[in-house]
């Protein structure tokens, strides 16, 4: 999606210098676009972990990345292997949770295990992470074509009005390698020329959306307007949303959807108020074991910092500002439950299909067992 | 209620100075517990206006003790009566929309009309402002104990385990003189004994609940927990939450209620999970003229900046960041409408009853027409 005009993907390869993997430092985001030449494992373990990166697609792409530098400084050390082994440890510590770091790493070690020299290893590393990073921006810019149609009937019932969407955190091309889940059937409309506006929640607590749905949106040239997560209702209320899309993190095969906390809140209003409630998701968000998300899926509490303390730009500077008094407790859940009665559907790369195991299944047959 | 072991009022004379009023500069709350003097209308009319004061109760008791801070200075001046209406202009012109507060500025002009000499109107004055902060005070203590009934019995359903509770942006005792109205019910329960502990919703924007709700429950020390906006779902998903008791800026004859934005997202919540969903009002709050909240309240729109900046404490000082694009619009609709259905019950100074006419004209019978 384009920066300042510019087309950018969130991690490629320095074209002068192909040795280095560049990718947009997201932490000083909305207020500056800095991108990170990364020419080491220990600095990719570092983006990761330290979320210059963040965003199960982009996690995978910086991973498999990632690899690949370990394969160069492998070749320059005495045991190829063991170098690798220990860049893998390295690289899989940096995000426990994040499943696709696993699985992107694993493709890497399969992958180069086929190669009888080091040039060779490097050289199926090195495809290896690109087709990794093509895929994912292919699949979400599949997704985009079908959500699309979602949003071109709206578009169609209305007469051409402006169709508004609201969406809640970043499921943006920030968090893939490019177009992004939630956000790719909104670029794909805005490319196509059919008006479109979107309600981005701020999403508190770490502001993914003022900070990064915004930016990136604004950046395209999306209209967009920024609203606290507690207006939601109230647009819905009055006929100003029609569409709801969110990313999701984690996807039951029965159609419950684990999301940015808060999520589950929008859910409630859009049904309320008879508002389709859409998730985007590649299909490797699917958890194919869980049946029942409320019972089942894990919500990780985070570092109570992120609600006590709010970053902003302040003279100049990137701050950190103290919002509750100094000794209060505070709670701090990542996630909630959004469960699938409240979900119209779901947009994949292979197309759409209702929250409900038949349907999922219909799109996935390999699935059934 | 009790800052730092003291007890409090959000107003007060001051004990060895009867021309001076004392009030909690609320501006700098968590951070800084400031006591302004305030010496004349003009201050008393800028601490209204740059909200050191806020919240309906309070603001209509400053409007009273600012009237007889008029009835002082009108004492000094030729003309008496033109000062004094001068001083009710620039009163009234401060927060145009507060009902108390051309409730608060009447009834002082009012009070003081039957008086026949300065001295006397002075009198007049300083009597009728102590009775419309006593009443707010003996208002909201009353809405506690009836609120404290639905917690005992909560409480004893769970076998004195804690009642968990939780609330929405600021119906504290800083809102009104003493107790609040949210609130009462709950210090009043902490009072009795009965183990409680509350979500406090940080309440964006201005974060009244981390600012001052998580305050004055912690200097009063009732267990709470600060949580951001969107947790609340999840909280009530998983049994966390027992109660669910807020505030309401208007409420209608037939029981919708308006209030800060978001409070209709967890009183959704609240229904799905079927937890008691509460609005605790002193009855100066209904509108006995409307009939449809959704349809006829105005939902004020407040300053974008509101929702682009963040105030909180760095490095010693309160500062404010910016947490958006720059040039990223933004909407800023300050309260949403919960409807009756959605609402459990009221509590008010004469006793709890349903969200519909028929059971609130019960408790009021003198507004049937």
């Amino acid at each position: 999606m384009k920066v300042q005009g510019v087309p950018y993907r969130t991690i490629w390869v320095k074209p002068d210098d192909p040795k280095v993997i560049c990718l947009i430092d997201q932490r000083f985001l909305p207020h500056r676009f800095v991108i990170e030449d990364i020419e080491t494992v220990e600095s990719m373990a570092i983006a990761i972990r330290d979320m210059h990166v963040r965003g199960a697609g982009l996690i995978g792409a910086s991973a498999g990345f990632g690899m690949y530098l370990a394969a160069l400084e492998a070749a320059q050390t005495k045991d190829f292997q063991s170098h690798l082994d220990n860049c893998y440890a390295l690289l899989k510590d940096t995000r426990p949770t994040a499943v696709n770091l696993a699985w992107a790493l694993d493709r890497q070690m399969i992958a180069m295990a086929i190669g009888d020299t080091p040039e060779r290893k490097i050289a199926l590393a090195i495809k290896t992470a690109q087709v990794i990073a093509d895929e994912d921006a292919s699949y979400c810019r599949r997704i985009g074509e079908h959500g699309l149609e979602i949003i071109e009937a709206i578009s169609q019932t209305k007469k051409d009005e402006t169709v508004n969407i609201l969406t809640h955190c970043n499921a943006g091309w920030l968090a893939f390698v490019d177009h992004g889940s939630a956000t790719s059937p909104i670029y794909a409309a805005h490319d196509a020329g059919i008006k479109v506006h979107v309600y981005v929640d701020e999403t508190r607590p770490r502001n993914q959306g003022a900070q990064l749905t915004a930016w990136e949106l604004g950046e395209h040239g999306v209209n967009h307007t920024v609203i606290v997560d507690n207006a939601g209702g109230h647009l819905m209320q009055h006929g100003m949303v029609d569409l709801v899309i969110t990313g999701t993190d984690r996807t039951t095969c029965t159609g419950d959807v684990a999301n940015k906390i808060g999520t589950y809140l929008k859910a409630l209003a859009a049904k309320d108020n008879n508002i389709p409630f859409y998730v985007a998701l590649p299909s490797s968000t699917f958890d194919w074991e869980m049946e029942d998300g409320l019972a089942q899926i894990p919500i990780e509490e985070r570092d109570p910092t992120e609600v006590k303390f709010v970053q902003g730009l302040n003279d100049g500077n990137i701050r950190e500002v103290l919002i509750t008094p100094p000794d209060s407790p505070v709670a701090n859940y990542a996630f909630d439950v959004t469960p699938a009665r409240l979900v119209t559907g779901l947009i994949t790369e292979r197309g759409i299909c209702q929250a409900n195991k038949d349907s999922i299944l219909e799109l996935f047959p390999e699935r059934k067992v």
